[in-house]
């Protein structure tokens, strides 16, 4: 039987699926044979109808929703665009995004800026363009409450991170509540597969915030933009550049957050402070798991 | 003045040095005003010759063994190349490398692989081809007690993961002692400048271990042994393709290793058991710092 968190996802990850993780054997410090789960990588080339646009590594899950979330943040796929089929060969590790549109990228992909932290080749340039169009909701709220109610329920949900390790996961929330959650062996990917699963379900951006576990880098914020999300949340640090994106564009950035401590360094009046001192962490966690 | 390790470096981090990190302010979970440093990345863009391959986002410093190292590691420089000048522009950021040797990667830029765990799109095909010429040396030995010193040692430099965090770090060493660390935004940065002062020093790489902070992908592996290192050391945790193409290529691969603790998966035959039991952690690395 599979995990479950007692909190209600629409997507959650499933540390038990045989796909994702595999059993090695190995030795300790002393010598003794022990058994591990490690997470697994696989290649899957992602086309843009007849035009092969990259190969990712990933674990292997929501292959359709990486596809489409990794060409709408490259901005290949505009926000417009209908998708009339989406391919998916698991043997050859092939997935095929088919539009209305004609696209062609050909010239685009020669001048690709490969940015930090996890990086995937962005078409810098144009993600750059593309962050000047964006407008974050001024209105979107962000309770202290709610962050310390994330975290915790995002903490305790069974994961491969829990079971397996070396993976990183992002996590799109309402309110109080994480809704998708993802993995991944880079958390680009991550990322991405929840921007596919928003776009073909047509989940609105403006009430949402992201959490991820990694670092707060340039290319986390600026995903977080241009996918419409106003509050980025890290357990993690951050970098100038990505602070710095963060008060340009206006997005609300929190990092270091851990149980009711956080540093924000963006984005403050989206911040409505309303956690109760008086709670410590252990209590508040154990409240939660009933 | 800057702060340094008790320890002799070739080369280690400049946790104070301006340019690598930046004063921020913001605002902890009670709303005080808090002040922090956090790490810079700028884009540099690296040239072979005439022609740009690619634009990396990194913390600005090593440029010239970067570029080398990069250009090293995804074979577009050869072992036997011959560089007659390293071109750096720090207004520009750029870097041009150039060789005696006529090259062209105008082809196999088209068909990049991105691989997983901070990548920065790697020509994957030509990298395996690469992996089967490598000979790693079986003789090479790793000691338990080493293990054990390296971390320690490691672990208490002053670094810009220790002043400012939110940066992966990669350490050559000899036998106990840790010789050349670097720290990036992203782990393949910082193991592409060992690899860029490997080049230039012409450093032997067969008595070396590679130690990373970073998780033990695919990619960290690969480049290892692309660069004839025969033992990869990392204090976080596997993945299944790391695991196999270490196997495949008999690399010597640990993980999860702290303190006294370890995980072997791959090689097991380089290791010597000569760590002493009675020596708890504390005051094994108290001794250290002494």
């Amino acid at each position: 039987m599979t995990a479950k968190s007692a909190h209600r996802y629409l997507i959650q990850p499933d540390p038990d699926h045989p796909d994702l993780s595999e059993a090695v054997s190995g030795r300790d410090q002393d010598g003794n044979v022990i058994d591990l789960r490690v997470v697994v990588e696989r290649p899957l080339t992602i086309f843009l109808n007849a035009q092969e646009i990259v190969t990712a590594m990933t674990i292997g899950d929501f292959p359709q929703q990486l596809a489409v979330g990794y060409l709408r943040n490259q901005n290949m796929l505009r926000a417009d665009d209908q998708i009339t089929a989406i391919d998916y060969d698991a043997d050859l590790q092939v997935v095929v995004v088919r539009t209305r549109r004609k696209t062609d990228f050909e010239e685009k992909l020669k001048k690709k800026t490969h940015t930090s932290g996890c990086a995937q080749g962005t078409v810098f340039g144009d993600l750059m363009e593309a962050l000047e169009d964006v407008s974050l909701p001024p209105e979107a709220r962000l309770h202290t409450r709610w962050l310390r109610q994330l975290t915790a329920t995002i903490n305790t949900t069974p994961s491969l991170y829990l079971s397996a390790g070396a993976i990183h996961g992002c996590v799109l929330c309402h309110q109080h509540q994480p809704q998708i959650y993802m993995e991944d062996v880079g958390r680009h990917n991550a990322i991405d597969k929840i921007a596919g699963c928003m776009f073909l379900d047509a989940i609105p951006a403006a009430d949402k915030i992201m959490y991820t576990t990694g670092r707060l880098t340039s290319e986390m914020v600026i995903k977080t933009v241009q996918m419409g999300i106003p509050i980025l949340i890290s357990r993690s640090g951050f970098t100038a550049w990505g602070v710095a994106l963060a008060r340009q564009t206006g997005l609300t950035l929190i990092g270091r957050a851990r149980g009711k401590r956080f540093i924000i360094l963006s984005g403050a009046d989206r911040l409505v402070f309303d956690h109760d001192d008086d709670i410590d962490d252990e209590s508040f966690d154990q409240n939660l798991k009933v």
